[in-house]
Parts: C-alpha cells; structure tokens; sequence
C-alpha cells in the first residue's frame, strides 16, 4: 500500500453508533486517508473524537460540507442521505449511505461486497448499505446460490436491540435491571421510536421492527425481501421474512429454511459456507458448536451453523447465521465497499 | 356440577414448575376431587403444600402410590413416567403424562382437546400431553387444518427458560444481573442441564433446546415435526422446525409459515382463528397489536397475531403465536385432559 493514492473522507452521522464503529474501522483497517472529516447534526457538533490518536473535532453536516470530499460515508438517517447526499454527489464525493434512503433506486448499486462486488462500478456518485439482517443473509446463501440456484428463502430473526440505536441499548438495559429488581418496568422507545405504541423489550420478543407496510409486513421484513432480490441480482427468489427483536445487545441471528434448485450433497453445502469469502461455518452438534450472538459480537465475519437437510424436501436445508448486526450488518459492509473504491482508484 | 362424581387425583411431580402450576389449576377450576395425594421424589418428599385451605405433605412416589386413585397427572420426567406409569395402569389409574415418554407410543393417544379430544376415548391407562412448542402451534392451526387442508409448516421458536425449569430461570435472571453489574457470568444449566458445553444465555439467542440427532435436529426440533403430523393425525403434513432458547422467563413466541392445500381468503383466515376454542387473535398491525409473552404469561389461552397472506405463494401465510409455556403448554392442557375425563364419567 505504499504510495498508494490517499483520500479526503467525510463520516456522516460521527458520533452515532454505527458512525463510531466506521470510525474505529478506518483506523483499524489503515485505510488511505489524507483527511479525515467528522459530520453529525447541529446539536452533537462540536464534539471531539479521537483518530489515529488525533482529536478530530464534528461539524454540522451542511450542503456545502462535501467539497473536497472524495468519499462519503452516511449513517445519519435517511432523510440526512436525502438531503445532503446529492449535495455531495454534485461535489464529485462518492457516498457510501448506510440508510435506507437510496437501497431501492433503480440507479443505485445495492452492494454486499461478497456477492456483488462488481455492481460497485456501476454507481451514479451514490452506493447503498444494504440492511443489516439482509447482509448477513446473503453473504451466507450466496455461495449455495452460485453452486446450486435458490428458489425460495423464509427467514425468522432474532435482532440485537443495538439495531435501534444507542437509545434503544440504554431503554434494554434499563428494563432489565427494573424487572429483576421487581419496578415497573416504562418502555418509551422499542419497538420504534417514532410509533406511539411502547412494549417493554427486556425478557420478551418483539414481532416489530419498523413500521408496518398495507399488506400486513413491516418495513424491515420488506427490506429483507426486495433488497435480497436486488443484491442477488435475481427477481424469481421467493423470500418470507418475519422479522424479531429480542433482548440481545449486539448480533442478529436467523433462522433461515432455503429450497435449492438442485440436488445438494449436504457436506459439500458445509464446504462451500466453510470457503466463502468473510464466513466462518460454526456447526458442530456434537460438541454443541453453533453461532451465539455473544460470540460474533465485536467480530466482522458472519457466521453459519445448524446445517441441515431439510426432513420433508430433499432439496431444502436448514441453518442459523449470525453477524454483529453494526459490524457486518452496517459499519463494517460500508468501510468493505470504501476499500474497493479505493483500490480501484 | 352438583351430584358430580369425585375422584382421587394424584399428581407426580408435585414440586415441579408444572405440577405446582397443575396444583393451582385443580384448585381455581374446583376440579371433583375427593383426595388429593401429592408425589414426588424422594428428596422432596416431607414438603407440604396448600390445596383449597389444607396443607398437604407430599410423599415420595412408589410403584404403590396409585392404589385407589383414578386420576394420575405426571410431570417429573421421563424416567418416572416410564417407572412409574404402567404401576398405575395397573392399579386402574388412567395416568394424564407430561413427558415425552409415550408420547410416540402408537398405543397411546397424544392430546391437545382443541384438536383431537375424541382421541381421549381411546387411551389405554396412559394420554400423553405433547411438547409445550407443539401444542400452541396445533391449536392455532386446527381451525385452519380443518377449512383448508395443510400441506407444510415451517417454525422458528422463540422460546422462554422456563420450559427447562426453575433451575434454568434463576440461572437466566442470575446471568442478566451478572452480565449487568459487568461481572463475569458462568453458565451452568442450559442450553441442556445433562450435556457438558454450556452457553449464556441471558442477551443471547441459543439454537439448542435439547439433544441433538443424527440429522442434525435437535430433539425438540423432532418432537414438533412429529407430534403435529400425530396431533393432527396427518402424516401428510411436512412440518420443519428450528427451535431457539432466548431470554423470557415464560411464553412460548412461534414464527410460523404454513402452506394451505386451498386458496384462502385472509380475513376468513383470521375470523376462524378468532373463533377457535382456547385462542385469542390479537392482531391490529395499526395499533402495534400482536401478541407477546409477556402479555400471554399467566393466561391460559393461546394468542395469535401477524396473520399474513405469503407474498410469494399466494395459498401461504405468516403467523405469530404465543402462550404460557407452562400453562397451555404444560399444566393447563394437562387438568383440561382431566376435565374431560372427569365429565365423561
């Protein structure tokens, strides 16, 4: 990497969670930065954080805060991306955006590095972070996929409450401690923020994440049907999501049933997952070796067991995948495609 | 109920998590009863407990214990079940088993009194209670078997600790308080109290509950695919399970896809699920309405909620269903057997 060429980048939402999990990844990863801009809201600018042991201090995201700029990576919420995202495309800055603003624009490449590397080529100034339970699924199927073909996925989650932002983390713990402690226990933001409907997520499981679309789904379980589609590059994929959130902190798990189009050698499905690019295969029954979210928390792989061979269609199996839903599922995804861009620059 | 036979009840397993809750359940449903004994083990035995005002000390359970009593409901594992039962049977005791002992037993009936209570009729000394995941899922779908047909069941569980036992809850609860304080926590129950590896289980998902088979299932997992084709007396049906053990104290939460054989209007989906015996639809997406466990702990009903026409097979739905691991799932479809053999008589 030396005399590698180095770049202006600009973190959108810097003192959010995943903002400071892209921050630490850049430092970790040593990625080619000349300048190194922290952005976020008004209110939390000002705030100083730490890089390659520098104080870097956060300004305002504004329209003009993009010149210069070569890459761009947004995690401040969609309406910041809606914003503020074609303001930096104008000023030549390619944008990473880990929201759910661009994820479906046809224009938009939809990358989990993984599968479709390639699609990040084809980008209009804009490359979209696909949602967290969607990346860790297709990172683990798209080895199947290209072996074997998939014709159906149905998938029940089991999500951290660290996809919900700090605040959701604080109110888990919060309830935790009132419940064992006998208190009333108030939930006032999970299942989400901006619905008036609170139920209480420590020692339960919540069937919502996000709002609920006309046909019955929520907006998560949608994400995870038309953004697999897309990131698969394949419209025939039928996909089920009911999506979940339990009282883990960090890690999402599947639970994932896949029709293959093939016959299948079960052994070989394990090699293939075994060999994938960024999965590590955790399957073994007879020492009760499986994915744990407690174990994949803080790690960057994704991580596959429970594979099995469906008992009613041979052409089915079964498994169980769990990723740091703000590592794989959002920071670290991000940060992936910024080292193509710029190793290909 | 005046001029109502009584009968000498016996229950096994009287300390345990269940037979406390099958206690309780005589008492607040005045079930005929003209003695009560309660049994246990040996090392429980001396204890005394209250039924409707008396104190009762139970007394360890011997081949002998069922001379004179009619009625015998089990709940203290396999291995006395499968010692003690056939006693009973002898002694003229029709034996009510909670365990999984002869639940595949062709000779004896497995019942859950929303969908096959006819089969009551034809027990051999012994009726087998199913698996708690087994029986909220049959009776949530029975009203659906019977208009439509069923050709296939795909379910992931989110299931509470207190299936494993008072043991399994304390060490949750101790773990969350652990994990908490930021101390180290150590796990020494679940995933399964008799096998060696243990995982941590308070803010964590863990895909074991019970042993693991030769192909990969774990025994609850087989126990659901199972005891429904025999439940539902169709081993037509293909039914797929993945079974997951998550931090609730009580209450059952099932992610549940099934295939009708006949095209189906959804809201004659949801009315009929309405109106069945022992279940409650809860389901108002607008209102953030579903059901939970912590709303279904103490309740004796099975909830039903996110009832969804399957996007890709349109003669498919997504379901969430939840109840009292404890009650429907244990005790309360134990005394409802009971119920009916009482009146029957």
């Amino acid at each position: 990497m030396s005399n590698q060429k180095l770049f202006n980048v600009a973190v959108v939402g810097a003192t959010g969670a995943v903002g400071e999990q892209i921050i630490r990844l850049l430092e970790e990863r040593n990625f080619p930065i000349k300048e190194l801009k922290l952005l976020s809201s008004a209110r939390s600018a000002g705030v100083k954080l730490a890089f390659k042991g520098q104080e870097i201090t956060v300004q305002e995201a504004t329209p003009e805060s993009f010149q210069g700029v070569e890459i761009a990576l947004f995690s401040a919420g969609g309406d910041v991306s809606k914003a503020l995202a074609p303001h930096a495309v104008k000023a030549g800055t390619i944008c990473i955006d880990n929201t759910s603003a661009y994820r479906m624009d046809p224009e938009t490449p939809l990358v989990v590095p993984e599968v479709n590397v390639d699609k990040i080529n084809e980008h209009k100034g804009i490359i979209a972070n696909p949602n967290c339970s969607t990346i860790q699924m297709v990172a683990a199927l798209k080895p199947l996929y290209d072996r074997f073909g998939i014709s159906k996925i149905i998938v029940s989650t089991y999500q951290a409450v660290s996809g919900a932002g700090a605040k959701a983390i604080n109110e888990m713990l919060r309830q935790s401690k009132e419940v064992l402690e006998g208190r009333e226990s108030n939930p006032d933001i999970l299942p989400v923020g901006s619905l008036p409907v609170k139920h209480q997520i420590a020692f339960n499981a919540i069937p919502q994440i996000d709002k609920f679309h006309e046909n019955g789904f929520t907006n998560e379980e949608m994400k995870m049907i038309l953004e697999t589609k897309k990131i698969m590059g394949d419209e025939s994929i039928d996909v089920t999501a009911t999506c979940v959130r339990i009282p883990v902190v960090y890690g999402h798990s599947e639970s994932v049933y896949v029709e293959l189009k093939e016959d299948f050698d079960i052994e070989e499905v394990k090699t293939l997952i075994a060999n994938a690019p960024g999965i590590v295969l955790v399957d073994n029954p007879a020492e009760q070796q499986y994915p744990l979210a407690t174990d994949a928390a803080g790690k960057l792989e994704t991580f596959v067991g429970r594979v099995r061979r469906d008992l009613s269609n041979p052409r089915a199996l079964n498994m169980w995948i769990v990723s740091d839903n703000l590592l794989k599922g959002a920071a670290w995804n991000a940060v992936q495609i910024a080292e193509y861009i710029a190793i290909e620059q």
